[in-house]
């Protein structure tokens, strides 16, 4: 039964199509949009239309940008020897916050996962080893997320790049700085214990 | 700080400024599209486009419609001396679902709200008035929810309807039908038996 205006009920749909966006909410968004003036109901479509029209992988690191070389990669002031390994696009976004690092990025887009079948050939990961093989890399670091599909991701792709002479970390494990010990996993605590530091 | 493309980053501030939409689920709604083929980024930019230029208020009820007078209005099976007066046009699709009601509709678009800044003008209370002042409505049903402000703009409708020859109810209080009783809140309860009736 369908007792909104079809143009109405198809712009439920669409919001309903995204995910974590449940029937409810969507009729909520879509009554929020026609609440809204015109011109914002157009500016919302555009930046919909632009953002698929112009946003594209950066053709060295695969992060998301709208020039055909992303802001990092064409960055002279980056160290050009060092390649962060990250599964998403925010992930280069947050380790840009940390302010900490100055090399350049790989975005595999994805983990390993069997159970979504996501395998090796759909990341980015030929593309890595292509990178490391022009000779130029000194160091990879992987900092895919520290769960299981990060890891066997992360142990997939360094085994890939043993034949190269390259040196191979990952991101420190430990207490997230200003945690409270109480409620840090036991796995982050052993993993803190292992890996401490001289004080 | 701002390390996603422009496009994206104007396409992540549209979904965040919908309401109950955060930052974080912005960018994964952001993400979304981009994974989306570009057809399919199209339909959804254009849906909202769409939905904005062809619906608007039914010139009766005020009920959402794309055309000048909505389906309930126009359908002539429909008893046109009854009125039931919603907040919302979601109200009238629940309504509807319960089958029981043939009557028309009045959309407030609202509740009367001081702490919201909406008072009576904000709604289109006027405009009911004048439909109950033609005469031809006997019956108006007051089915805004049942809380502060569903029952205050109810009483004050009520209120200017009286100087008219129509009967004015409302809704029924009880306990939900397949509830159950040990969950129903304390003033549902006493609503309840206060309008218990024969079996």
């Amino acid at each position: 039964m369908n007792l909104f205006p079809q143009t109405l009920e198809t712009l439920i749909e669409k919001f309903a199509s995204l995910p974590g966006i449940g029937r409810k909410t969507a009729q909520r968004l879509a009554f929020f949009v026609l609440s809204r003036p015109e011109e914002e109901a157009e500016a919302f479509a555009d930046a919909i239309v632009q953002a698929k029209r112009n946003i594209f992988p950066c053709r060295v690191c695969h992060n998301l940008t709208d020039s055909e070389l992303c802001p990092i990669c064409s960055n002279p002031a980056r160290d050009t020897h060092t390649i962060c390994v990250v599964s998403d696009p925010k992930d280069v976004v947050a380790l840009e916050r940390g302010r900490e690092y100055n090399g350049l990025y790989h975005v595999l887009h994805g983990v390993i996962s069997p159970m979504n079948h996501v395998s090796p050939d759909d990341l980015t990961i030929r593309e890595l080893v292509a990178r490391v093989a022009e000779g130029e890399i000194r160091e990879v670091i992987m900092a895919t997320n520290p769960d299981t599909e990060g890891e066997t991701t992360a142990r997939y792709i360094s085994r890939l790049l043993k034949p190269f002479e390259v040196k191979i970390t990952r991101l420190a494990y430990g207490v997230p700085v200003g945690a409270n010990l109480e409620f840090a996993d036991d796995a982050t605590l052993s993993r803190a214990m292992e890996g401490r530091t001289d004080f």
